[in-house]
This record gives structure tokens, C-alpha cells and sequence, in this order.
């Protein structure tokens, strides 16, 4: 909510967020929706971001128009104070005072001395007890250097999860302009206009994760998600770039999808319009040489998303590797680099045999597995998944499937693309970078079907790391 | 277009068609659409009616509310007449005169006898071969007695998927008064309106099959489908159902979705609404006794839809069993019947070994297994699945997976859901539903992966019937 005081504490109150909102969830310390699940746009962004949040508050009857909320009869408008708990999913009226964790205080704030926190000690007696035992990697998913330094911090050993949207989004006249291009050639000036921008980007996240591996994720979502969708922001875009808002309101038509879940998206980008693979892997592979030639041992992991067939993915591969390899020779500098992809549709799970002979990794992106597997849309499933997952009512789920594995749907899926992706290459690095991967019940099904290495949130990585160890005791019969 | 005359041929012209379309395309002849594939909307129903069809035609710029259309420069409004050709895709201006294929002429309209036709003599060999060989066998897609008697003249050996939702389509009042109820007792007594008239659909259909058996699908789509869009639609809605048009459009907004294909359909409407599925079992059962009553031995097969889990599938056989013996009780009669399931989900392909300790049948639903294993939305597929079928573009797929199954994904966990349901029940009767069950190539695969039988629209019944034989001579080695 907008403040007197422009530094105050902001909570972004919304129906449901979308990738338009991205500023406003950088901006706010909290965040707070009337629709939406655990794997929600709102959920999955603020966990990342580490900031509070409630999601699918759906008491409350929110106005953006207006800036009001109105709720139990009482109406509350931009600028008055409220508070939310995040663990309990409590909205208060007025202000409470909260402090962050002692740990987060130690690690992250650094405004309080190990030595000084008992919270702390005991944190660290846990994690150092885990550290024994766990086998199964812990990275994270972060696309800004702060936050791959917070991960760190919580012990992440890896970026597992880096997507690029944010990239396009923080210089969307471009991107904007690339979109309404008509030909391949506008499509390229405009990629070039972005081009430093990203380079800039992913030399941030080489330099925080120091010789880290980093996987990044190349443009995934529709491209209608960059284009704004209400009469005043057509006409400010038409403004900018310099065309009609005729032009732009029949781009927005032209582009509008029944199910943009299934849409034009993941690599189908990349295939249609090569030109965005290649400035996203020349934008790679620059920085990665950059941040090299400053002396850090650079591992980039470039991952091509939604892959159904082999041939998708070998399409994309030889756009990045003939990228990467121009750039070597340009710069006189080589970095170590592999090509992979996301395990995200069940097609590419029936066929990990196939797509594993070329890719060089594998990492279930398992939010939209769990979408396309039990035809769900993590977005509409509020209305049945409240009886779905009551033992009183219809009783189906044990769990909400976004939060935990579903393992005899999902899971199945997914063990068996780890035996065919490695029967075909034994030593093929298999990860998950789904926000399962910081849910312990789905931590331990990971470590127990043979994968390398779990990515989550910030956050989540103490869990994780906590989860892994608990994983192999088990296994060895101890609880 | 609408005509001076109303008993001329019309041809429906749409950018696309939605269920709300429906009446307008029975009273069409041909129906042309500027947007859309093999499997969307427009394509499906028209196939299903034997009706002339163009979808896709993006040259057109058709505007609905001016009721025009321009394409190269030419306007046409309504009134003016257009030909249309569904073989090649081409539209025509002016009239054509056209007549139907003489093996229509002797099987459905009977205007010509079958001695009088060389045409028919020759489609009479070519079948009377396919007969002797063929061992799948042949059902239809079809919702009316009409089609159902133009499917059984052209070999038809059942009816493998009735899809009811034109049943509440035509009782929309009613319907809607249901969505909008606030109750589970409101919405009884709008179901309640419904029942005679559902009974007297499912009597008609059971009557035109004879002793043939009949699948039928409980309601699948989400109620949004059922709701008007546009303001003039909803204010007339609330005047009819005697409510505000703002509590109308507040309903439609709850009922909004991101993903409709992926959202709150199939059993889900039938698990958190259980009346709605008592309902059409009473119609069903109803219907069943009346018609055995007048001499006719019926087979009925309930077929509930979307199942991804067990639990589901027992929720809803439950409802469909115990009022199925409450309306033999209350009738003193019984009537053969199975309840089985739509298997259109990869998680129903994974366990399928669960849901067929319950389920009597699987009918495989590939149009939407499709869409799920691939995670591409048949509406939506538009902007790349030209670039991925072009063997000089990105020559991604050998054909159309709308069209022809996609054999080593789709087909695939269609395989596994074979064997695994199979080694629960070896006798499970297993078929195909979706749209591929008329496609030559897929008919042999169904052949290949042991299905009982396949079912298509009523006019491609002969193609399957010989494909099917070709199967057969196929497998022997004799090409």
C-alpha cells in the first residue's frame, strides 16, 4: 500500500500477483493475495525473495482501482497500516512489531555476533550434525546476487534454479520492442539493445556465486506476459516505442492464449525465435569469460526449459554451443559450461532416454510436472483442492500436491526418467529445481530415487540440507 | 451468416467456435473459423455432426459484431454468399452447387438406391474385405439418435463416447440456475429440472443404438463454459433466472480461470458437487429401464472423466452404483451396465493399476492426454506448430499430434496404462475416445497395443473400420 512515508514498511495487497507485479514484490516487505496456492505466482516469488506473504486470503474483497480492501465489514485503504503473519496466514489492523530470526540476524543482517545467540548456536549444532550425513547436494533457486549471497550464507553449493524473466522484465521497452517486431532482423536490434544488460546480470551472479556451479534458465514464460493488458498501459507502451495502440492492442489479441500453461512458451521461444536463444547464451557466455578473466573459476550450467522431444532440445543446444564457441574465440577465453534441461512435461520423462543422449543434465522443474502430470493448474485448483485434501469431505489427497510430491504420479514419472536418462548416460547430473525442492518429505524422495542435488529458495536451504541428512538415516533404518 | 431466406444453407463464420456456438452450428451447414487446429472446438463438433469445416483460415479478418468478414481487400457481410471446400481449405465467393458422396446418398439420405451406384458397390468391397480381417472393434462419438443412426449405416458397433454437455446446453436456464445456487439444496432443484429432460436424451440414444453398447461421459467441462461472457448475455441471464446482473457477473468472475483445461472440470465438478452426478445417473439408469421396458436389451457404460487418482474414481462409481440400484428398486427392473473411466491424464497412465481395481473399462481420452503429456493446449499450438511440422523449418515433429498419436510419448504411457491396468483386471475392456480413434495411423497403433476397440465421429467410421484390417494384414507381414 502506498505510505506518507515513501521508506515505510509496504505490504503489496493484491488479488493475485502476476510478473507485472515484480517491482512492486521487490519494493514490498510483505505480500498479501486473496487467490492462490503454495505454488502460486505470489508464493513461489516472495519465498524466493524471502519476504513474508499470504497467499489466497480469500475473505477479503480487494479493490486496486479504488486501494481498498474491504473485509468483516471494515473497509482499509492505501496508506493505513495492517501486518501479516506468514506462518499462521493472520492479517492484523494496525502495526505489530516484528524481528527477523536470530539466525537471519547472524547470517544475513550480520547485526548480531554467532556468539551472542543461543537461537543460533543450536542452529548451527543441527546443521553441523546434518553435514555429517547428507548425500544429496543443496542449491538454490536465486536470480539476484543478494540473493545467491543469502543463499550461500544458509549453505547452498549452487544456483539450481536462475530464471531470466526478471532480466526482460527490468528493460521491458526492449523487450517490449522485440515483441512487436515484424521481422527477424527489428527482433535483433532489438535483443542487442538487452544484450549488455543481461551480460551485466548474469557477471553479478558469476561474481556472488564465486566457482559455484550457476544453472540458468533461458526466457520461459509467454511473451503476452511482457505486454500490458489494461487500455492505459497500451497506450503508455504505444507512446514509448513509438506505434499505434491499434498495433499494440491487436499484438496483445494476436497473442492472447486459452491455456498459456500449454502455450507458446519454454523452448517453443527459442525454436521459433533462435535469435532470443542466441543473445541469451551470447549474454552467458560473455559474462562468464568477464568474470573468468577477474580470476573466478566460472560453471555455467545453461538450461533449455519445457522440453517434450530430443529434437527440441537439440535445436537449442546447437545455438548455445555455436555461441559459446564464438565467444571463446572472440574473447581468446574458455569457460567450462554444460547444456541441459528442464524435466518439467511427462513426455520428456517417457522420453529421458532419448533426450539424454545430448543434454548433460537433467533438472525436474517439478511445479509444471505437477501441473501437466495430474492436469492441474496450480492457478484454478482453489475451488476442489480444499475438499480434495479434507479427510472429512472428499478425502482424495493427503497433500496439496504442489507443496509435496505427488509420488506415485509425479514421483513415478520422475524415477523413471532417472533410469532411463541414466541408462543411457550413467553419470548424468539429475537435480530438481521445483519448489518441492525445499519440502522435506519431497527432499527425501528425491535423495531415494538417486538424484545429485536439490534446489529451493533462500530460505529453505537450511531445511534442505536438514532433510537430506534425515534422508540417509532413514535409509539406514534410524528415525 | 444470416440469410433472406432462413431455410437457405448457412455457413457459420467464427474466429472461433466455443460450446456457446453450439446451436448455431447445428443449424449450419458448414462452419469456417480464422483460428484453431485439427482438435479445436470448430474442427471436433463439426467432424462429430458431418459438417463441412475450415478452421484455421488466418487470412480472414472476421468481425462478429459487424458481421463481416475481409480478406484480400473484399469485405462480405452477412447474407452474402461464400463456399467453402473442407477438403482443400478453400473458400470460395459466390455459391457453388455441391452434393454429397454417393455412399451418403445410399447410406444416410437413401435418395439412391445401392444398385444404382458404382461408387458404393466398390465402398461395399473394400468393407466386406475389411470385415473379414479386422479384429478392433468400431464404436462412434455421438451425443443424438441422428448421428448415432448415421454411425450404426456406416458400420458402427456402439458408441464409445456421448458427451452430455450439450444435455445441459439445451436446458441453459436451468443450468445456470444450478451454477448460480447457493446451496446444495438450490442446486438440487435445478437439477431436478433437468432430469426428465436428460432421461428423455439418454432414452432416445438408447433407442437408436439397439442392443449396442453406450458410453456415456458425465458432465466434463467447467461450469464458466456455461456462463454468457458478454454484458448484453449476462444481463439478459439475470432477468431470466430472476437475479442481479451483478451477482452474475460476480459469479462469473469466481468461475474465471488461467487454465481452464487444467482447472475445476471433469470428476472434480462431480466430487465437489455430487448431485450434479446423481442427477445424470438417475437420467441414465431412468432412461436404461424405460427402453428395456419397450424391448430393448441396453447396455450402458458410465464413464467418469479427468480421474487422475483412485480415490476419485471411487468417489464418483460410488454415487453412479448406489443410484443405479435405487432406480432398479424403485422400478422393479435391472438393467446391464459398467462404470469405467476416461484415462486422459499421465497420472491415470501411472496408475492405472489402481484405478482398474475399481474401474470396469478405460476408454483413453488421447485428445486430452495429448494436451497433458505434451503440455500443449490445442488452442494455443497455433504459432508454433507450423515451424515444428516443417521439414525446412524446425522439423520438430513428423505430424500433427492432434491428429495422429504421438506414439512414443502419448502412446507410450497409453502402452504402460495398458499393461499395468491389464495386470490388476486381464480382461479390462480398453478403448480409444479422442479424436485420433478415426486416424489410420492411430487406429493401427490401438490395433498394436491391444485395445478392444476404437471409437470416432460417425463419418470417419469407415476409415477405421478398414484401417483396422490393414492393422491385421500389417502385423501378419502382408503390406
Amino acid at each position: 500500500m502506498k505510505q506518507a512515508n515513501p521508506k515505510a514498511a509496504l505490504i503489496l495487497v493484491r488479488k493475485e500477483t502476476t510478473p507485472e507485479d515484480l517491482r512492486g514484490m521487490k519494493a514490498a516487505l510483505g505480500i498479501l493475495t486473496a487467490v492462490g496456492g503454495v505454488s502460486s505466482h505470489a508464493a513461489l516469488v516472495s519465498r524466493q525473495m524471502g519476504k513474508v506473504c499470504i497467499v489466497g486470503a480469500g475473505e477479503l474483497d480487494i479493490s486496486s482501482s479504488a486501494g481498498t480492501v474491504t473485509v468483516q465489514g471494515k473497509t482499509y485503504k492505501e496508506g493505513d497500516d495492517i501486518s501479516i503473519d506468514g506462518f499462521t496466514g493472520e492479517v492484523f489492523a494496525g502495526p505489530i512489531a516484528t524481528k527477523p530470526s536470530e539466525v537471519v540476524q547472524v547470517l544475513i543482517s550480520k547485526e548480531l555476533s554467532p556468539e551472542k545467540s543461543d537461537t543460533f548456536r543450536r542452529y548451527k549444532m543441527v546443521m553441523d550434525w546434518a553435514e555429517k550425513h547428507r548425500l544429496l547436494r543443496v542449491r538454490t533457486n536465486a536470480d539476484l546476487p543478494n540473493q545467491a549471497a543469502e543463499a550461500i550464507a544458509f549453505g547452498a553449493e549452487g544456483i539450481g534454479l536462475c530464471r531470466t524473466e526478471h532480466m526482460f522484465f527490468d528493460h521491458i521497452a526492449e523487450m517490449r520492442e522485440m515483441i512487436m517486431a515484424e521481422d527477424t532482423k527489428s527482433r535483433e536490434a532489438a535483443l542487442a539493445k538487452m544484450l549488455p544488460h543481461q551480460r551485466n546480470d548474469f557477471a553479478g551472479l558469476f561474481r556472488a556465486m564465486k566457482k559455484l556451479p550457476v544453472t540458468i534458465r533461458l526466457l520461459d514464460p509467454p511473451l503476452h506476459e511482457f505486454l500490458p493488458q489494461n487500455k492505459a498501459g497500451q497506450e503508455e507502451m504505444a507512446k514509448i516505442i513509438g506505434t499505434t495502440v491499434e498495433h499494440v492492442v491487436r499484438r496483445v489479441e494476436e497473442l492472447h492464449e486459452s491455456n498459456p500453461m500449454l502455450g507458446h512458451r519454454g523452448c517453443r521461444l527459442g525454436i521459433v525465435y533462435p535469435e532470443i536463444t542466441a543473445m541469451q547464451a551470447r549474454a552467458i557466455f560473455e559474462a562468464a569469460v568477464l568474470v573468468k578473466k577477474e580470476g573466478i573459476d566460472v560453471h555455467a550450467e545453461v538450461m533449455i526449459p519445457l522440453v517434450g522431444f530430443e529434437k527440441e532440445f537439440k535445436n537449442q543446444e546447437k545455438i548455445v554451443r555455436a555461441t559459446a564457441e564464438k565467444v571463446f574465440k572472440e574473447t581468446g577465453t574458455r569457460v567450462d559450461y554444460m547444456v541441459g534441461t528442464m524435466i518439467e512435461l511427462p513426455r520428456a520423462c517417457m522420453a529421458a532416454d532419448q533426450i539424454a543422449k545430448t543434454a548433460e543434465f537433467f533438472s525436474f522443474g517439478t511445479n509444471d510436472l505437477t501441473q501437466t502430470t495430474l492436469g492441474v493448474s496450480r492457478d484454478d485448483y482453489g475451488p476442489f483442492i480444499g475438499p480434495y485434501t479434507d479427510p472429512k469431505k472428499a478425502d482424495i489427497l493427503a497433500a496439496d500436491p504442489f507443496a509435496t510430491i505427488d509420488q506415485e504420479g509425479v514421483g513415478a514419472l520422475m524415477k523413471l526418467a532417472v533410469e532411463k536418462g541414466r541408462g543411457v548416460r550413467d553419470k548424468l547430473k539429475i537435480g530438481i529445481c521445483g519448489e518441492h525442492g525445499g519440502d522435506p518429505d519431497s527432499v527425501k524422495f528425491c535423495h531415494r530415487i538417486g538424484l545429485d542435488y536439490v534446489s529451493c529458495s533462500p530460505f529453505r536451504v537450511p531445511v534442505a540440507r536438514l532433510a537430506a541428512a534425515q534422508a540417509v538415516l532413514e535409509a539406514q533404518g534410524k528415525k
